[in-house]
């Protein structure tokens, strides 16, 4: 098998595995109790919050546990609608985000316009970057939220999240700026984020870490309503019995991660280019995202999307499947979708040219005899489709 | 160490631990991606709802995965109120719960207040009970869901809430009924509750499955509004990657839970008397909930909760770790509460009384020698703070 899926999901590190099992075994007790077993939770769950926060510049209180990076985002969009409807205001309530973000935020932003409040998509260039200019020309008296992603899932834009969030709190230091980082987190160098930004999400699975958990970051003195209600834990802004191996887990791929995320970066980028380069035989392939794939402040190291003119994407993956290649078309996240994916679009493909879109995301465990057999399978596969579809 | 506090959350079970561990390793596959890996992440998460499902009598597609209890039970509310909104109706909307619900439920029903729904909570009997008769009086025009517990954490009493159900959908079929059945579910027998309720909530690490992973039964035709929105997974009613180690884990706890409920019931019930019998040396404490300790469908099968008069609970609890027992007063889920708790106050404790209260929950793999132990160290830890207390 090679796996080429690593924005979907990774496999848990060897480190946050072995730093889960304890946890998964006699190191049972419930967080939130008293005796010397719970406390044995509690500072894990302590350490991991630290190891959490500090790649982000964070302190440790400023990380709350969630589910993962979707209950994350809608935390973010919901706890912000709720602290602002609280505040003697007469517009009905704004919201700036992008027409490339994940579903998580799209859907949570679609539910929120139900309620009532505006909100503007703003729509990329057609690399899929989103400028600072573009969102303060959007901003409104009643805005009180902007998110723009750090990174995108299909394409791998690397959008100038500082940038824009300094610009909007250059304006208006009341607006909460958020980002999406669950793609970023455990990728690239977020170390000055939490000076930029009020809020950040992030997932466990997509760095090493087990999936079923993630984190929302929340800024010292920001106001944000709850999303689950309930019992005290995580300071009491997010109840429910704390999922002490997932956070330990995802604590240590953290810490993994980011210790040596220049080298990994740097080896990501290598195996990246040498499978671009061996797809470079396949005619009619359009690169979607930055085009400067050597520029790594610009793109997600390990991401290659491509449209293949002639051939249909989920064929090539049940054919790609066959041969023990695992890749995705789009966001594997927004599985049962059938339309053509809505980044695709944004940045100009057209339906036909979005429906030969391949995505494949690397990680450092890949080698180069993977990619290079990789390369092989797929330009065949892509030879074979076109062959078939002349006929 | 002897391990008395089970309803806060238990061990992972030996076949729990075994099913989760492949998903933990090499079969990492996202279980809505196409390829081979991410099959076998479908399929198991597929068998996995099929037990969690059969053991309520329900079907597969009527179970949700969550991230917990404290989920399922916000999802249960905000969903709810979401599907009724949208319905043309006169009145604010009403909820009819109990005063003795975990604070998943008590929160999440505050907040819903703060939206203009009115809320009854029904006062239990001096055993806790909730009587079927009170619901139907309360019921108004606009009542759109009514919520019992199906045991309670705290002093273990079991609700007639099948009972309570079919009255209320023998008057108003278009009423939600929904049950937070966390304490209930893996401890007694719910097989026909499918066919009886509307809503069910259900957690994972009770019953010797992982934390961080729950469910929502939602019955086939029911309309309830999206809590956790984004992706397409679990049928496009709650979004996030799929937690595939810990869904398998709560499939396989419930399995083993319930395939051996009858001789958990049987073997709990034993070393529950057993300790009460060893505490029947102390003078001055009152048993909280239903008093028949012999009847198993009044009472959780493991819990002992009692308020002993002349001691704080809080000081016992750090007496009784030093000497290795695990215990409770009130509500681990609930941590950081310094008022006496809410379901003592309903059933008509003192605060005076409720502050010396403990509780004692039971699983079936303590042993006898354990509860032995325990029944001796309790008895002089509570000899010893009565001394302190009189000087």
């Amino acid at each position: 098998m090679i796996y080429l899926d690593n924005a979907a999901t990774t496999q848990i590190e060897e480190t946050a595995f072995s730093a889960m099992l304890p946890f998964l075994k006699g190191e049972y007790g419930n967080a939130s109790a008293v005796y010397e077993l719970a406390r044995n939770s509690k500072r894990a769950v302590f350490n991991a919050r630290k190891r959490c926060a500090e790649v982000i510049g964070a302190t440790t209180h400023e990380i709350f546990f969630t589910s993962g990076g979707t209950e994350s985002d809608n935390w973010a969009f919901i706890g912000a609608y709720d602290a602002w409807k609280k505040k003697p205001n007469e517009g009905s309530g704004h919201i700036i985000t992008t027409a490339i973000e994940h579903h998580a935020i799209l859907r949570t932003a679609e539910y929120l316009e139900s309620l009532g409040v505006s909100v503007t998509y703003i729509k990329p260039d057609r690399e899929g970057f989103i400028k600072a200019s573009q969102v303060l020309e959007a901003i409104r008296e009643d805005t009180f939220l902007v998110s723009v992603m750090t990174a995108n899932n299909e394409i791998g834009t690397i959008e100038p999240v500082c940038e824009i969030a300094d610009a909007v709190h250059g304006i208006r230091k009341d607006i909460l700026f958020h980002t999406d980082a669950v793609q970023a987190y455990g990728q690239i160098c977020l170390e000055r984020f939490a000076s930029h930004v009020d809020l950040l999400s992030a997932s466990s699975h997509k760095l090493g870490g087990p999936k079923g958990v993630g984190l929302l970051f929340i800024k010292d003195g920001v106001k944000l309503g709850p999303f689950v209600r309930g019992g005290m834990q995580e300071s009491g802004r997010r109840a429910g019995t704390e999922n002490v191996a997932g956070i330990v887990g995802f604590g240590a791929a953290a810490e993994t991660a980011f210790a040596g995320i220049d080298a990994k970066i740097c080896r990501e980028t290598a195996l990246r280019d040498r499978l671009l380069a061996g797809l470079s035989g396949i005619t009619g392939v359009i690169i979607n995202g930055p085009y400067e794939s050597g520029d790594n402040t610009k793109r997600l190291p390990g991401n290659i999307s491509i449209c293949v003119g002639g051939i249909n994407g989920e064929s090539a993956l049940i054919m790609l499947d066959r041969e023990g290649v695992c890749a995705s078309s789009g966001s594997a996240c927004a599985s049962g979708a059938r339309e053509p994916s809505h980044v695709l679009r944004a940045i100009g493909r057209a339906d036909d040219e979005a429906k030969g879109s391949l995505r494949f995301t690397l990680s450092d465990h890949n080698t180069e005899e993977e990619i290079d057999r990789a390369a092989a399978i797929i330009s065949e596969i892509v030879s074979k489709l076109r062959e078939r579809n002349r006929f």
